[in-house]
């Protein structure tokens, strides 16, 4: 199955350990963006996915290259133009203190690029699969009308469209409201996969459950569900992770799944000593593909989705560093820690 | 308002992460001290505090002073000297291997200080608020009288004064006891911070509590609290401190206030994975301090100072870098931890 | 009390903090292994005991006995030889994700040594105490030779020999059963300590427990220490540890001993924030040698070789880096992690 | 004498030792850029420069304002607005292999600032020196019209006004020619530093010296200050550094300077382990304005300059952190480098 | 152009800068070897090289094709092995102190390999060139009879055949004499690279220059190139490398060609700095390859060959992390090493 | 043969690289002195030192200790005391810029010992050897009581004792001259190493060379030697070393060696890129007693340490860890610094 991800991908700056930011002189440097970390965990998992941006034409964009190759991500399609590459400054937190981001992504490469930069038509010639997310239409106005030429290029060329909604506040500054334009995205959108404030957020679709009490009531996601499928009868399937945030080192985590007929809840976890959330919700989605695509049934493919991204929470950086048998092995069930020798 | 803090500050070496005390041959150079401490989170505050010490007249001392000066405190009275820094050796403890510290502080250019080396009506001139420990009669006979001097013209210039217990059992060593010291200095204060030991160590006020159990008994403090005023009427705000020692990672953390009339308690926080609880008790009353100053009521001031210092167990360093904001959004109550992007 | 240890000692190439092996360019080096750390915690409770092993006869092996003898062991009997050094690659776990090991230990100089290469009878003059694991005779065939003649030959010197099973199922490739070894082995051991599935795939005696589980029942360790001992009757004494593993981070720790007529149980202790728990098992086995040989009572004994291991979760590296005066403590209770100073 | 600088700085992001960027994950961060590193220099002497600038209203602003603040320079008058900062990536080159720079500076808040941004009037009040460089309006248009209404106010004010030329080739993208703007600039100019090639590519003027050969001519610098002279009468001062490169571990370090009737040329150093040469021509400058403020003759104030800036090879970071006595030893002859104890 | 390198990989150990082998507890891990090293060169230049081995089927061997994957180079031909990767640990030299390097690399996995594992005819498929070295016959008996079988098969389908010489005197333990196999070994290749003394220790061929002295006498190298064409005829080309050892950081570096008719010699380079010197010889074959495939003359690809691996010599690790446009530079003659910015 | 050394051993503590002291956060700490120095080569050559100082009775001499005996040095005699250990902080200088120290070694154990805290008789039994330098009388009058005891002792023992006059003026603050000093223990001296400067402070012995510059006349230490001996008849070898100060990376190096009788002068080295050049001094006392103790010549022993120096300059730290036959290479002519492989 060929899958092909679009969007932005940045160079991570971030203090060591629990440093606040530029503390003490070093930096930990790093790739990461939704969409990329989206393909490298289908690499881990042995697909071959096609990674589509525009990086700079410079020794940053090479480094860039360097890893996602490394990875086994299929880096050919990757534009090179003069410009920036994004970058987010991130902190860890702990206990009360939350995590941090600082981003200085204005101006990127993949910001400056609009409609007809990228030949969608040739891009997904036997390509089965589209996943993009809810941050490259925020990027900029240029941005937001090549995600949607990229939606409905993909979808009149048959392939599954998957989006993260991925709400992010700071962006969406180009004066065209985020609603406005995901509502019309989420038109072309097959498999949709969010948290319940950005189906808020980006959709306008909301239920009164208080997300920040420790207590989650699963009914009101059946209900947020169906309401989203209601609006968007277009979705094959609607996916909510569910994040419990006691603080930053303590989380529960669940995921929730809507085919329109069944809802699937899948299994809870308890995560008490993160190490790095960052790319927690890629590695759902990512998973979720995967599961999609290799798993009998919508409740494996859930389960997997969540062992995968329960386990992001314990590597450090965007990427989810896991392979097909990790992922597996917490799958069924053995979340016990114990040393492998 | 012109706060003046008066005290040591040291060099803290840290061995890496968790490894005991050169183990590899790292170690972190930071820079801290009790009454430093107070400064460094007034003026990360907004405030612009004066911090009066005497620094070695090399590279060390002047290293010292382009840290606190970066920090926003005010070094301009910073006296300097022959002499060395004060030392601290510092190891992080983990579940039940408590944190370990090896003072090295004997012989340093504060310890040195004695009486009339400080212009105290000079340096009180405008001044609103005078701030010291019990660390600093500690660590000589010339500093202990130097401290009495200083508290003493601050009364007798209408200064506010406060002051931290800090009972350190390593240093009183010249040959006067510290209950002699402390109960003489406490005349002269009107805001007294301490946790419920410090109170018996240095002033030999006790209640029958047992701090090492987990519950703590509020009515006990509050007793406490009431002893302390009927021994020391001078005292206008008595604030007391409660640590919780579940293990070296994991601590509940609370205070409480008795302002001769009523008797306040903070909101509990549970914190579960310390990053470095040095300084705990020093950002508790520079959050006081701060807050008495700039809030109506009490027990906002308690309040912002209980957050404060909790906040301060997951910051690397002595010094609490948090902001006036942070800290005000935990005081409102989210503690989630919820990534800020 | 001479003691003597015999067994590997490899070059522990660890990533650091969090991170999967390789996934930066830094590894950290030093040196363990299950009999070297019996040493290293006798040396660090006074005791001054003997090591023996064969080293390669380079740097790697300088370094090495440079290490050891630093912390005090007695390195004098080490062999030096061709060949290299087993090397072991580690990164630590987090939350669900178990920590990892590779093990690159094939051809080592220890492998390749065999009956006659140490005289053993030479080196047991005057000696107390000899202690071996079952990682030996798993690495190679001569080793596993060499190993049957050490405890041999100890018995017939009236030396109490010690034994902790370690069963490590990716060792025992050379085509003897590891049970086969194992019975013959332990018919000449006075003391053995081991996990409960150790007892089963050593030594092929089981147990219905389930260790997986969280909660453990007692009454099934007593019932295998009874088994252990009726097939065993030359077993003084059987120390039987019980890790909990709710995660990588959070286990439960505590051992029962068995002397053939009382079953004791030790305190049991919460660790919540594993530092690193390589080298727990040996913590354990060597502060039960130290406890037996200078506390009065079989419970004591117990305790402090839990305390000690206990620690040892707290501590970086294979070695337990803690003094007698800080187990002495954690066992008489305190265990609040209280800061010292 | 109160100077004041004005100019953009930067986060300054290296690959460690000589690394290629981003040959592994770390990046030494620290902030620089021309007229900062003058301000920097000058505080070090013991003078109190204002640095003016305008900065990102975020951490990374704060961080730079703690370090610029630290050592010693007024921030209290840069502006803090919307955006981001400049960065400069940066691998230290060796032997054959020069230092590479990546500029990642665009839409930087200064970049963003322009005429009627900063009230020079009232800046200029009680000042005494003005100092700029070419840097500064090569960035953007608004920028430089900025820098043009800052030293047309400065002269107006009656402030003796330096510029060092800097030519940057990777700037100037804004569509008007270097030359245009920096000929007219320098009309308001008293004291001019650069290099040869800087006054051709800057101002036009230019000989036909080699300067990638070994030897230099200096009478060919005799010339190009006479011709610098007669185009510019209004220049006070022209100082000319010299740099042969003979690889990027090694260079020759002297200069020149010229102030219409002498032609003074200075000591020549040999720099034989470079550590970090970027902010030589920085440390020059402020050496000179320091030079002319402080000592009697013209000569002393170059011998200090290239002192000064000679050290600074010798210097981690884009700031010379040398004392003046430093300097001033090495001016009076003493560059054996033995240690000092 | 195809080109498919043949050879080991090792993962290599280095101390950081200066410090000796396990001074500290930190160890720098990278990848390289000598066919690795000039396939990564390839890649850079921008060829696609297939590099043939066999790693560990573990997470080492995965790091291993992470990286030589991101760099470029075709990692799809390399077959996966149960067993160990090769080590190599190293330290840095300065003066008169040489570099040091400790092989761990009996029992790897390509080591063990042996005739009939690769299916050359298979892999020689559509290939235009095959590069091996002396080393891969050196470290196992079978090991060289693949090397023979490869180098057959390699002539018998067209190829032309490079072979670096690379005498190792710490390998050929396995019984055979190094110039009994490399002379066989030679009579395949077509161009042989390597140093003088290589000559004589692999082949017999020897001169009486006196390499250790600085002087180097070019008509020596004339004669050598003259003697083992006579031996050897098939050899159309016979590269040798001239360096001159002043002392650890201090190197003159030159090299010759001879195509049986005419002599050329390389531009010199004075070498001061050096940062790490491992894989100069490496860097040389694979400029050379390069050079004969691109440029019009033998001079050329002399002279690129030479300048590439110069640049080597600044570069840390094995590899040659340099552009085409980076050797272009300096074989033009740009060595001042002045900043690029 | 056994030697005893005995003096201050410090905790050095080094900003990393070039940065100057305190530049970022991070210090290198390790242990060194003159006396340490000298015990560890001698330890590195195979000989059994016996190392006399008096450490804290700490964790941090407990470091210190652990790193003596790991590195084979007797220190079965160390003193132990509360107290502090001295302190040197160390940044390392480049170019015209020189290395830097700042001591903080007042009131450690040692310098509060003094006469009659070693039992000099019974340490002295069965010795044939005790070193001492300068330094040790420097830092107190207790002492330097001590250590005039210790001479005084060994000579009644009929010891060989050498000494290194090493002057530090930024010690002898007691209020003793240090001639006053030094010309009484000399008296009891029979192995003299020294610069010429040395000779000077330390005896008031001078001629009239002027070491800052280039050349060195050998015929001057020829007439310093003579006068020595004149003054200190007692002497029956006096060594001189010879430090060209180039730069802080350049320097020549060679020694001269006066038996009362013969002059002899060593080989010369030249140093270009020095590592750490502290504790040459002691690299080559330790050096020359070795080499009297096992060569048959002078000047064997001669070129034996000075070989041994020059290595020195190559090895970070205070200690020159390098073996016997790393010096028998060198001083037997390679120095090209050829890869060792």
């Amino acid at each position: 199955m060929k899958v092909i991800t679009f969007g932005e991908i940045m160079m991570r700056l971030k203090s060591p350990g629990h440093e606040r930011l530029l503390q003490t002189g070093t930096l930990e440097a790093s790739f990461g963006g939704a969409e990329a970390n989206v393909a490298v965990s289908l690499a881990n998992y042995g697909m071959e996915p096609v990674y589509i941006t525009v990086l700079p034409d410079n020794a940053i964009g090479d480094a860039c290259i360097r890893e996602l190759r490394g990875l086994g991500v299929n880096t050919t399609r990757i534009k090179r133009a003069k410009g920036r590459m994004g970058l987010i400054f991130l902190e860890a937190g702990a206990n009360q203190r939350p995590s941090k981001n600082i981003y200085d992504r204005e101006g990127s490469c993949i910001a400056n690029a609009g409609p007809g930069d990228i030949d969608w038509a040739d891009e997904f010639k036997d390509a089965d699969w589209f996943h993009i997310t809810g941050i490259t239409p925020a990027i900029s106005r240029s941005a937001m009308e090549l995600s949607l030429e990229a939606v409905k290029e993909a979808k009149k060329n048959g392939l599954t469209v998957s989006c993260d909604l991925n709400y992010r506040k700071n962006l969406w500054k180009y004066g065209v409201e985020c609603r406005t334009v995901m509502r019309e995205l989420v038109k072309y959108v097959d498999i949709i996969s969010a948290n319940e404030s950005d189906f808020q957020d980006c959709l306008g679709i909301k239920i009164d459950a208080d997300i920040t009490s420790g207590a989650i009531d699963k009914e009101k996601y059946r209900e947020l569900s169906v309401k989203a499928k209601e609006e968007f009868d277009n979705l094959k399937m609607i996916a909510i992770t569910l994040r419990e945030s006691y603080s930053a080192d303590i989380n529960g985590w669940s995921a929730c799944l809507f085919d329109g007929n069944e809802f699937i809840e899948s299994k809870h976890y308890e995560i008490r000593d993160i190490v790095d959330r960052v790319g927690g919700g890629d590695s759902f989605s990512s998973g979720l593909i995967y599961g999609l695509a290799n798993f009998g049934t919508k409740k494996e493919a859930l389960d997997f989705a969540v062992a995968a991204s329960c386990l992001k929470h314990s590597i450090v950086g965007d990427f989810n560093r896991v392979s097909l048998d990790e992922v597996m092995k917490l799958m069924k069930g053995d979340g016990s820690g114990r040393i492998q020798r």
